[in-house]
């Protein structure tokens, strides 16, 4: 049991942060997130650009000031000279410098957690898979939505046939929280910014994510795409919406809706997987419930928390009881729990294939997704090969 | 109220059919929402081409055998010679026979009742507009999910402003049932030959539905169309499945998935309307369900039965009270009160623009989709203008 | 199968109704639901109290004028002695009428669907027990909600051990609708005015459709009961809330809250039921849904329409396919369709046990409980035996 | 705001742990959430009455071996003789424990946080409120569910008159993962075993959190109780099942279904509450979603993370943006982030009244319920005063 393993090891992994200041949402939940298990101690950070909210972080999360960096140069060099330097980094900024920083921590030996989409572009990550694979760090990237429960309980389900071959694939994430463009531009997030990944960035900052679920739980491949995206909103200079149809081998459909206008919605993540003997559905904003239908048979509400029920897989990812929802923190931090869990299995020499992080081939997969559904879209939605 | 229409009236309208007989499903669902309002007396029918079934159907149904006609030319033939013959005949025979029949009533003065799809093709569909622009006749089309007091509540929403500026729309008829191809060619349902509106026929008998659905609520036409679609059961001649993406005007997406093959699903009919004030979404297997979201307020569930609530038009299409589930048949039964309410309008020269039912120009619409989206799918899903 | 009942019978039963006037509700439902399945010829009645009310009533049912009666005695009267009289009368009056006009129908032979509450006490029920046995007729009492599919399964359910022995039982009816009492005495519904029933109308009018439901889908009786009511409304006079504690065999313990005052409520009637091996939950506002859950398997949920699932017993409460939602008037029409197949098959003196209708024995029932749960009530929730 | 205190603090609280071993559920619980929001450093424990589970335990915590302790007696002295000893201890023992353990910790000066139930009956809460009245520690008491945002958004919506008057209030904890009884002495759960608490476990382990939960949202309390509990499970010598009604000043009433053996269902808790302008319906299953109904609108559902819409104490609870489901653990999280932002405040010197943790007040009000209920039950559900 991964338990033991910390028993062994004695000690948490020690880690530091690159962005993720308190302006930021995403580096909150990743601090949460890799707190809940006690694998971590944060004790570096570079944690903003802004060296006052560096500072207000970095007190906030009790990190020394010395080891609180202006520049993630300077922390990259220092820490990996250090005895007690950080063991692992986690990524938080916006994606354009992903690949500058993960290269340079990479170089000093440093593991790595990256957050999404893992670079600007596809040479970038295919740049970056290179790195990766010369390097002898481990490399996660937090498409955070494969570490719930019934995430993986879903692609167990899939695995073992439940819903036998697959024939029809969507996975939307319709979100509706941005109607209005920020007009401060200080304010403004990079997502609503052309200057870091273009025009298509709603591919990068969502569609990664939809695109990783599928694969994840249906452990299939595309092969070509029709992307038509729209910009919808008022002075707005990035895409906000989009139909997405792709095809499988076989010439079997997936489809996929993204955008940040759906007005009234809140998070939108979703799947409905279909295959020749049953099909699965699955919501982010009611994620323990995972409805398996079958022709055969009425609609199975499947829930987390049973051992005798559950995958080994599935449950692997649960932490509590029956009737306790998980929620999205817990969910997180599946994947720094089981990348955490790699790295001292690595570090302790012990045999350990339990357990699921997105790693860099994923992110190469999902930025050929980019590249493809980008194109298409630059020619009225005609079919690609991704 | 429509109900003093009948009061005037004093009698119910003289009803016939042709097709739906005890071997179909559709036969009796026509006949059950007849019966509810107590509008129409059926007194005549051509309800089979197996004439065994035409006399056991007009036994159950309590025609007199002089009036059961193993032939629809003959039943139109004395029909309208007798004093007593018919005023309406519904049609509900496969769609490949909806032009010749409505063709002969509308020429002997008999309104028309129509099963979808209109027509097995455009052309039909044209000719039959001018006919009936021609006659002093009432056609009626029954698309009967218009007939839902929450599809209609839904479109009184839209009317009013509560969404804003429709800018998403999407309408899918996912569908389960027919997993597997039916080898005794004698039990074989139309849609599945291709002999009657060709290897598309998804296109009319469900298609069409949702394509009807959407522009009812939306009150909106969609200017071209990406359509691919698929052929996913084995021995099958005609497509089971497929994917749409339309475009509207100012670049404004929709998209629809049609299935019969949906593993698992049971209807599948649904909406989900986006605007830029907050979108609707309903679903035929709830249909007393409709959400109303936006991005200032909570998400409210709508139902029907509260006169003070709802929209004049929303309303008219309730029964029952508050928390008495409406169902189907009700709703088919509103598209034949609501045509039998302006028949007799029209009769005794009443002014009565109350309630709704699709009619030639829905038809036609239809028709059109069907149209532009078999030729999309013919190259590869290419836009094709509407 | 039913339908051939009606073939050889070779017309529909003649049919009257006494109350049921187009200012009440619950009239109207009983013609929609007579009319759904062909059974029934309504061509007499006594209406309303109201001449006025009762002659446009009857105008709009299309009733001949010297068949619209002002009176229930000249009623019984006139049709026991025609030849073309009724055989069958739907008695739909406040309930403190229902055991003169059944006797009177009764002592002429013709038939009688009453509705509930079956008497206004429990010494009135037990006397037209002896009545209905005396007589050669059938009698109906329109708990209706025993006609929905899904309660019908549940029964099957239980009856085939699928939740193993009950144990704990819930059936509640938290309606809503009636938050503020009415001024106009006129205007004032029977179930406010403690002259039909006394105080504790709430039991009668929604208490024992709770009541019979549970019976119905157990087929347990409590044998015991403690009841609190209360008034909440200011002005009312009789009591529009309460709380009910059952006891069954063996100590198990079921309970209930009837209530006309759950503010934001719609219908509100609803059961859970318990067994060693599982549960079962329904929901009269959410009526094609019947959850079954073990501690074993994932929730299911079980949805009508399915010949090849459900029992015979659950499925002869079908009129449609999977997906297209039956209601509340389909349930309500089961009730007069497996009536009037009762009594079609005695007149031709064919065997039929297949559907349900309750009858004057749950009527007994529901009264025994309606006197006991008073006596509990006025001895504040002392236990009472059933 | 809250994390400021933190920043000024500018460490960890010293926390220590009484049971809660790793062969218990509710430990890891308590430290999951403890670890959550960065506020406490755990240093010290007695970890379990078992010497192997509480050397593993406390290794796996990080514990150092010197501050492992077998006994609480002499962590409670070793720990407050320390510069660094402990400042808070969290008893997760079973409950015959708590009351003891909590003494001897309040008298050396260390702060409290106690699992429910508070003590093994009344007498002993009593004495406890005297000595935490007397210390100058604080108190709490795990009642967890109080921590979800949508529990608090309910108890705001009530405070801020959204539902009027409170007339009826439904808590139910109708769990069932215990169907069978546990044959081996050593694994059964305190829960099981009439020693620790009497016959009538199931309202202190259960039934105490129901009544806190709807005395936290309802702000009030029942002036009276009838209990019937009862052991339906074979071989078990404690109450397994029951259903208790309440009565409140003017009569209303309340209710409560209490059940270890609910057969498929998994947690079961959950409110409904009804006021005379509208009403409240929670369950924990679902906890992201709060319903609100009133007569005069359509039902809302309410949902976290939304700073415009929510109240103040609402959201204070959240940490995530609308649509991401916060879960249990961060439910379980918001009290013991809420006890150490007081705890911090009052060492730092500064007012904070934001946040909530059920107090050694709420204990003694959930042993007032459970005497009054033990009582009823013991007199076969008289009415007896709490």
């Amino acid at each position: 049991m991964s338990s033991s393993l910390l028993n062994k090891f004695g000690r948490r992994i020690r880690w530091g942060m690159v962005g993720g200041g308190i302006d930021s949402l995403i580096g909150e939940t990743h601090r949460l997130s890799a707190r809940v298990d006690n694998r971590y101690e944060l004790i570096a950070g570079a944690l903003s650009i802004d060296p006052l909210i560096a500072k207000k972080t970095s007190e906030l999360c009790l990190i020394n000031n010395d080891r609180s960096y202006e520049d993630f140069h300077m922390m990259a060099e220092n820490e990996s000279k250090r005895e007690d330097g950080i063991e692992v980094v986690t990524i938080a900024t916006p994606p354009h410098l992903h690949f500058e920083i993960a290269k340079i921590f990479l170089a000093k030996g440093i593991s790595v957690i990256c957050e999404k989409p893992i670079t600007k572009n596809l040479s970038e990550a295919l740049e970056l898979k290179q790195i990766v694979e010369k390097s002898k760090c481990l490399f996660a990237l937090t498409h955070c939505y494969t570490g719930y429960p019934m995430v993986r309980e879903a692609r167990e389900k899939v695995k073992s046939g439940a819903i036998g071959q697959i024939r029809q694939i969507q996975c939307d994430f319709v979100s509706g929280p941005f109607m209005v463009e920020e007009k401060d531009i200080r304010k403004k997030h990079w997502r609503f910014k052309p200057e870091y990944m273009g025009k298509e960035t709603i591919l990068g900052e969502i569609g990664t994510h939809a695109y990783n679920l599928a694969t994840f739980v249906t452990l299939e491949k595309p092969l070509r795409v029709s992307a038509n995206l729209r910009v919808l909103t008022y002075g707005r200079q990035t895409y906000d919406d989009g139909q997405l149809v792709f095809e499988y081998s076989n010439g079997r459909l997936g489809r996929m809706w993204l955008s940040f206008v759906a007005a009234g919605n809140e998070h939108g993540l979703s799947f409905k997987i279909y295959g020749t003997k049953g099909s699965l559905e699955w919501s982010q904003e009611q994620p323990e419930s995972l409805y398996l239908r079958s022709p055969s048979n009425a609609e199975q509400r499947i829930t987390p928390g049973f051992p005798e029920r559950m995958s080994v897989g599935g449950y692997h990812a649960c932490r509590l009881r029956e009737g306790h929802p998980e929620g999205y923190v817990l969910a997180f931090a599946n994947l720094y729990r089981d990348f955490a869990d790699k790295f001292i299995s690595k570090k302790i020499g012990v045999e350990n294939s339990s357990g699921h992080f997105p790693d860099i081939y994923d992110g190469v997969e999902t930025m050929k997704f980019y590249d493809a559904a980008s194109r298409s879209n630059q020619n009225d939605g005609a079919w690609i090969s991704i």
